[in-house]
C-alpha cells in the first residue's frame, strides 16, 4: 500500500476512533532460577515461562456495526532468559497471528493460532503446560527428528481456518479448524501436512469439560498422526480438580496419558498439583510424573512461584523433566528424573 | 547510551511532551485463501497480503522549530498466514527502517526504504503489487539466484541516503536516491550493490503521473541493472484509469512491461482490474496478465476482497502466478497459470 | 495460559490501572554516514549507532505495595541502516531482556542484561562505546571466532541473575551479577559459560568512581577469561574529564587500556574527546587511538553528529576502526586507521 496514502487514512480517521484505541500491546514475562536432574547429570540455569510463557504482542478489535466485528492477533514466544525468539533467534509471532470476523455467526478465523487438539491439555493442566511441572500429555510420541510436523501433534499451527461457535449456546462451545501444508497436487506428498481438528466443551457454572480431536497428515498414510483427549474439571472453591485424558497415535505408535490434577486458592495464591500415568501400548516405555507447586500473587499481575516435580520411568523409557531456557539433561532407560524452579511472572 | 541517563531524559519531557505522542504503533494484518494452478498442478493454502502486505511499525516525528522536523519509521513485514518475518524466518524492519530531518528544504532520509524505481509500480497498479493480481511490472529479470541483489531491481533497498523535495511546489515532486553496497575499495568487486535513483511526479486534481529511473551496480559493468518506468492516471470519479510502463534490463536481457488498470467506486468498495504485456526483448518469452478483483469495505479500516488473475505465456516463457505465503506453483514453458484469493485486510 | 483468562484479567484490572500505563514503548533510532579507512582500503557507507545504539523496546514498573515494585524490560538492537536484528538477521531481545523484583532490599533481577564488567567502558567513555569514536577497552583480546563466548568478555549476557544495592546509600552502588552456561554437570566442559562479576561505584556531585571484576569460565581453566576495570571522572561544568583502564586476560594473552576522555558543554551541544593507549603485555602488539566529535542538539530528543577518529598501530598490531552496520575495512600490521562519521539520532 502507499504509505502516504495510508498515513492520510489514519489522520482521517482520527477524530472518530479516539474513544477505541486501535491496538493494544500485551505481555508476559516470566524468568526463574531452575535445577533439573536426571540419573547422574543435572543442570542447573536460568529458566522462562516455568507459570506462563513469556511473550509479547499486538492485538485489538474493531466494530463494524450491525453485530459484526473485525479482529487481529499478533503474538510472538521469547525465550527471556536470553532476548531470543524462536525462529533461528529471531522473533516471530510464532504464538498466534490471526486476523477474525466475529459476529452472530461465531468468528471466522485466519492464520496460525493453537491447534484445536493442543488447547485442553492446557485448560485441564494445573501448570498449563508449563515449567517443570507442566502435563507430558501432548507431542508425546518423540519421534526423533519430528518437530510436530510429521512425527509429534502440533501445538500452534500456521496456515490454518478456524469456525468457532457463537459464545452463547448457554455454556457450549465449539471449533473447527482446517490447516494446510500447502504441498502442490502433482506432488508425491501431496497431503503432507494438512490438519484437521475439533474441539467441543461445555462450561457451565462450576463444571467445565472439553474434547477435541484431530489428525495431521504425513508423507504417506501411514504416518498420519492421530491426536485426541478428553477432560473435566469442578469447581468446589475450595479445590478444583481436573481430569485429562490424551492420546497421540502413529503407525503401530500410541502414547496414552491420564492425568489427575488440582488447583486450590491457599492463602494470598493457588497451590497446584498434579500425577499423570504416561502409558506406551504394547512396550514398557512407560512412566509416572507427579508435580506439586505454589503460586504467590503479590498482585494481579505480579507472582512469584515455586515448582517441584518428580518422573520415574519402566525400563523402557528414558524421559527427562525439561523446561523452557535450560533444556533437559536426560536420564537413563528406567532412571528416574526431578526438577525444580522458583521464578517470577509479570503479565503487562 | 546509559540507560539510566535515558531514563532521566525521557523523565524531564514528560511534562512537555503529552500532547504529542513519541511513537505511533501502526500495522496491517492481511489474510487469505487462495488456489494457484499452473500446468498439471495447483496449489490450495492460507496466503498473506492479498490487498495489502501484512505488517507493523513504529513511527513518529518531532517538531524541532523554525519550521524543522525529526522523525522515524520502522517497518517489519510479516508473513501472517504462519507468523513469521523475512530474515530465516525472524522479524525484521525489512520494509523500512529510517531517520530523517524534515524541514523548508524538503526531506533529508536514511537508512532502508523502498527503492526510487520501484514506488510507481506500487502507485499506478490497481493492486498496488499484492496478491495474485499484483503488476508483475518489477524484478522482472528473473535471474536465477538474483534476489534483488545482483539480478534483479530492488524493491526496499538498505544503506540508503534518500532526499525529497518540499511537498509544496504546486503538485511537483520529486526525490533522488543513493544506496551503498559498501564493497571495500580493494575488492575486485568494489562497485557492486551501489545504486542510484531517480523519481519525479506530478500530481493535480485528477491527474498523477510520474517517471523513475535508477542503476544497481553489478560485480562487473556487464552485470549492471537498469530499471525505469512511467505512468499516468486520471480520476474521472466513475473510473480511474492508469497506465504504467516499466523496464529492467542487464547485460543482453531486457524485458518490459506495459499494463493498463483501472479501479472504480462500486457500492461501498471498489472494483479492480489490469491487463499487463510482458515482453522479453529478442525472444519468445512474453506473457500476459488479466486480473480483476474487487474489494468490500466493511468499514475504514477492514476490507473483504476477491481477486482472479489468468496468466498466459508464449512458448519461451514458464511463469507462474504467486502469492505471499504460498508461493507458485510452477508452469510448463507456453503455458498458463490461474490464481484465485479470497481475504479479510484490517489496518490498526 | 489460557488467553480468555488473560483477557478477562486485563479487563478486571482496567479500572484500577488507568493513571499508570502498564507497558512504555521506547527506542532510539541513529543512522549516519561514515568513510574508514585502513592502510591501502577504505569503505565509504551508511551506519547506525554512531552516538547511540539504535533500539526499540518495551518496559514497565508496577507498585506492589509496601515498597516493593515489580519491573520488566525487553530491548532490542537494531542494525538500523538495513533494519535487521542480531538473530540471524532477525528481531530478539539481545540488549536486555529482564524481570525484577525492587524494594527496600535493592533490586533482583533475572534474564539478559549488560554485564557487570561492561558497564564502565561505556559510562566513563565520551562516545559510550559507540561509532568511530568509541572507546576499544572491552572485547580487546580479539581471539579468533571468540564472538565473547569463550574467548571475549562478554558485552551483554544471557542466563544471568543480578543483585543491585538500593539506591540511596550516601552515592555508593553496587551490583553482582551470576550467569550460567548450563552445561550439564557430565559435560567435560560443565563450567563453560559460567559468569561471575562484581561493579562498584560511588557518584556524589561532581565525583563519580567505579570499579568492576568479572571471570567468564572457558571449557578448560587455561581459557578462563578475566576482565576488569576501573574509572573515575569528575564534572567541573565546563569540562568532564574521566579517566578509564580496563584490562582482559585469558591464558598468556592480556590486553589493557588506559584512556583519558573528557566532555564539555559547548553551544547547543557537547564536545567529546578521547585519547587510548592499548598495551598488549609482552608484544609489541600495541596501538593508539584518537578520537574527537560535536553532537548538536535539535532537541533533547535529537541530535546530529559528526565524529573523527584516528588510529596507530605498532608492528605487533593491525587493529581498524569499525562502525556498526558498516564492519571494518581492515589495515595492515604496523598500520594506520582512520574514521570520519555525521549522523542523527533520535530519542523515541
Amino acid at each position: 500500500m502507499k504509505k502516504t496514502l495510508l498515513a492520510l487514512g489514519l489522520a482521517g480517521l482520527a477524530g472518530t476512533a479516539s474513544a477505541q484505541p486501535r491496538v493494544e500491546l500485551f505481555g508476559t514475562y516470566d524468568i526463574g532460577v531452575a535445577r533439573l536432574a536426571g540419573t547422574e547429570r543435572s543442570v542447573i540455569g536460568v529458566s522462562t515461562g516455568g507459570a506462563n510463557i513469556s511473550r509479547f504482542g499486538f492485538r485489538g478489535t474493531e466494530e463494524l456495526g450491525g453485530g459484526l466485528k473485525a479482529g487481529f492477533w499478533m503474538e510472538a514466544g521469547v525465550d527471556a532468559d536470553t532476548g531470543s525468539g524462536k525462529a533461528s533467534g529471531g522473533l516471530s509471532f510464532n504464538r498466534r497471528s490471526t486476523v477474525s470476523l466475529l459476529g452472530g455467526f461465531g468468528e471466522l478465523r485466519l492464520g496460525r493460532d493453537d491447534s484445536a487438539t493442543f488447547l485442553n491439555t492446557l485448560i485441564f493442566d494445573p501448570f498449563l503446560t508449563n515449567g517443570v511441572g507442566g502435563t507430558m500429555g501432548f507431542t508425546m510420541l518423540g519421534i526423533p527428528g519430528a518437530a510436530n510436523a510429521n512425527g509429534g501433534a502440533p501445538i500452534q499451527i500456521g496456515n490454518a481456518v478456524s469456525y468457532f461457535l457463537p459464545p452463547d449456546l448457554g455454556g457450549f462451545y465449539g471449533q473447527a479448524q482446517i490447516a494446510r501444508g500447502e504441498q502442490p497436487t502433482n506432488a508425491p506428498n501431496k497431503h503432507q501436512g494438512n490438519y484437521r481438528g475439533l474441539r467441543f466443551g461445555y462450561r457451565n457454572g462450576a463444571l467445565h469439560g472439553a474434547l477435541s480431536a484431530g489428525k495431521l497428515q504425513g508423507d504417506v498414510g501411514d504416518n498420519d498422526l492421530t491426536a485426541g483427549n478428553a477432560a473435566v474439571s469442578y469447581d468446589f472453591g475450595s479445590v478444583k480438580p481436573m481430569l485429562l485424558w490424551t492420546s497421540e497415535k502413529r503407525g503401530g505408535l500410541r502414547v496414552t496419558a491420564l492425568q489427575l490434577g488440582a488447583t486450590a486458592p491457599v492463602g494470598p495464591g493457588e497451590l497446584r498439583a498434579s500425577f499423570g500415568h504416561y502409558d506406551t501400548h504394547g512396550s514398557d516405555a512407560d512412566w509416572n510424573k507427579l508435580s506439586v507447586g505454589y503460586g504467590y500473587n503479590l498482585s494481579k499481575r505480579t507472582q512469584v512461584y515455586g515448582t517441584y516435580a518428580y518422573l520415574k520411568n519402566k525400563d523402557g523409557a528414558s524421559r527427562a523433566i525439561g523446561v523452557q531456557g535450560l533444556g533437559a539433561p536426560g536420564t537413563t532407560p528406567g532412571g528416574k528424573a526431578t526438577g525444580i524452579e522458583f521464578g517470577i511472572r509479570h503479565f503487562f
